[in-house]
């Protein structure tokens, strides 16, 4: 292992003349009839490969160089020198190579440097981070994930890890997942034939989380401000291409605010995690914007260079309504915003994101603040060009008397949410949130549809590791 | 939500005499019989709370202030004076005190502002971070989480989420938690009575991940630095100190690495977040130190200070030999290393970390690397002072013949891994990684020996949100 990486190489960390080593793997070979192979290696560590000239006076250029083909791993010593073609600052002249790790049969190798479907890419995705989309969307990843803490961080939250098993269901809403460990082939049961959860892992009923947000909510009024970043499932709609099974959220949760502070934290931390992808990424994002998605850095700086519009969901109706547009789905006050009309109000009406807030309390969740028109609860919704819905949040009803009568209309029970109903007896102050689907925000920003295809493993049938 | 929080005000960030506000919760008020009330507010924001004066001419003293106790929410305005007292540099002159929310039956409040044991705190966990104790783990917590990102970020490493939800086991050893949505009450069921798991939500059987590393692997032959840092589960031993049924673990794998490379960048990484925590949280380990185990931050400034030694399996095996101590365990080649020999080695015979290396094969996984001996396998534990291990690592067999012979060693089914294999049948290198335990790692930074008391939320059976 190396101290610096093909991305040091390429961007001048080393001096003209150094002596260097390149560890990677082969993107491509190309021998010349003056004597040489080009070989294009590439460590992950930046959308380019490094050119690699090997001469063929090379000892095993006639027995390995010239059968080193794509995705070979190889060892390059030699100069780092200012390279005369295009497309490149440097370059390595080799005077050695040496070929660490074979491909076995290259004809059949999963991942041949062509174009392949994203559909036949999720059937090898154990190999598909040796592409150049899919190591671009790691880094990208990457880049958004980093930018997300650094961010809240320097604002002083804490990242907590909220649970992953849980006995609660966040909203009431979401399909879990079941957590066992009983034997299904010899389910123990009580007298009355049900089956005995008494006798489970963990004495009851267990599931996976759809949302750490309840619980963050009691870090939040000990610490004021606090984020979750992790794993959450939903039983639900894993085949299409906007949902996961499995997918990471960003929960920031905040004390002593209201939903306007909320929604400027939205708009802070969007603005700040494009405005990061777009620095450091440049090169990543060049390539989506060239071969996936034309216009998606265009797109990206719009959102970073102004502030986002504001529209109250009343008015956003009047907006709908008056729009002249045939919408497939009805407008109507009290009714959801369907992805066609919240694309219509970013996308038509203002041009850039609006955060649309004040929705009716019928279609909203139990624990979001009660206005004072008793129609409509604190909550609200980044709506982006090109996607609709980026980010979703409320101000949290802090009174317990209101989030019991929202319960009860809500048919939960109030036993198993005693420690939630704990935090509005002890110092309850006003306090608001929202959550950031992170593969839909990775999808929005390299413009690649399917969320499959921005997840490090998807979770086709018959697929690698799954 | 201010601009600023009560660590910015304590650390000077704001000029003496300006105008603040501190908005946080009551720890303690003391009546001063000269007509004025001294309420310490924290935010969670650090250690101290600050002290704010509040005198009895504010027109709500006598019905408010004077009731206002300990977790009580507070908006505190007024001025920044430096402190006459000792223990604090600055204070708030208040001129406004609005009480936010009350304690409900103050009498009865679960987390008084006196000692309770760990055990209790576990039974109030949606409490437990208003206590100084919590408080103060959770701030640690996220600063080695921070310095663990920061540290592989630095080096360019990709932070990679490998799946929650998986078909494989990693080590054929962990006990797994099922994953399921079959309706229990009503089990599909094949024509020869067993379950069928066709019709479960993947259509197959699915089970908790006990490691990312083997998916984390696919990654690192592509992007060379890559790691995991996230939730891993086992069903197993969850109700003893030192286990949990759910914990985070952080996996780095490098390529083109060897068992060396990879017991330099462990101790490297260990370092470098010890150190971290004693710049950046100096004030919660001044009161773990104080309070909660004496000695830790020693501990800690050793590890810091000097290079970890390295120590030969076998040679670890004649030093134990050796010894002349009379150990419960038995002590022999071949055998593996019990709690109390690793802190032997560390503690007495190093007297500091010390890094055990190529252990013999039979004791150790499939994948890890086989020894040009035949017998060992380059496999390597981290041992540090007062814990044993705290790291475990391995160079991974990359030489598909090697690997297969060692699977087929353990009974494992050679087409479940043909992804696995697959990475050593294209451009396999040789690579290494190892796996640290957050919760075991903050438990040993603060000296809190019970992991259930440094997660953000106990299992105990009725507790809060669980």
């Amino acid at each position: 292992m190396q101290d610096y990486s093909v991305a040091d190489l390429l961007q001048g960390r080393r001096a003209v003349d150094s002596p260097v080593t390149v560890e990677g793997w082969v993107r491509t070979r190309r021998d010349s009839k003056a004597g040489m192979s080009f070989l294009a290696v590439s460590d992950g560590s930046c959308f380019a490969a490094i050119q690699c000239i090997a001469p063929s006076e090379l000892p095993n250029y006639a027995t390995e160089v010239l059968h080193a083909g794509s995705g070979c791993a190889v060892r390059v010593s030699g100069r780092l020198v200012a390279s005369p073609g295009k497309g490149q600052r440097f370059e390595v002249l080799a005077d050695r190579v040496e070929v660490l790790g074979w491909v076995e049969d290259p004809e059949s190798y999963p991942v041949q440097p062509k174009p392949h479907t994203f559909e036949y890419l999720r059937s090898v995705a154990h190999l598909r981070p040796r592409t150049n989309t899919f190591a671009a969307v790691t880094r990208v990843r990457n880049c958004l994930a980093q930018a997300i803490h650094r961010f809240l961080q320097a604002r002083g939250f804490c990242w907590i890890h909220t649970p992953i098993i849980t006995t609660s269901d966040c909203e009431g809403a979401g399909e879990m997942f079941r957590v066992s460990t009983l034997d299904l082939a010899n389910l123990p049961r009580r007298a009355d034939g049900t089956v005995d959860f008494a006798a489970d892992f963990f004495g009851r009923e267990a599931f996976l989380t759809v949302s750490g947000q309840l619980n963050v909510e009691a870090y939040c009024l000990a610490m004021s401000r606090v984020y979750t970043f992790g794993p959450t499932f939903r039983a639900e709609n894993s085949n299409t291409s906007r949902h996961l099974a499995e997918f990471w959220m960003v929960e920031p949760e905040i004390a002593f605010a209201d939903l306007a502070a909320d929604a400027s934290l939205a708009e802070d931390l969007l603005r700040a995690i494009f405005a990061a992808v777009l620095d450091e990424r440049a090169d990543d994002m060049a390539f989506f914007n060239d071969r996936i998605a034309p216009g998606c850095i265009a797109r990206l700086e719009n959102i970073v260079s102004r502030p986002f519009a504001r529209l109250d969901y009343t008015e956003a109706i009047g907006v709908l309504e008056r729009s002249g547009k045939a919408f497939t789905f009805p407008v109507s006050w009290g009714l959801d915003l369907q992805s066609e009309h919240e694309r219509y109000l970013a996308e038509e009406y203002v041009g850039g994101p609006v955060v649309v807030m004040n929705y009716p309390k019928a279609i909203k969740s139990f624990y979001m603040r009660l206005n004072d028109d008793e129609r409509t609860v604190a909550a609200m919704d980044v709506l982006a060009p090109g996607i609709g819905e980026i980010v979703g949040g409320s101000q949290r009803e802090e009174r317990l008397a209101v989030l019991d009568a929202r319960m009860e209309a809500s048919g939960l029970d109030r036993e198993a949410y005693g420690w939630y109903r704990d935090l509005r007896r002890y110092g309850s102050v006003p306090h608001a949130g929202f959550g950031l689907g992170f593969e839909r925000t990775v999808s929005y920003v390299t413009g690649i549809a399917n969320v499959r295809d921005v997840i490090p493993f998807p979770r086709t049938p018959g697929s690698a590791s799954f």
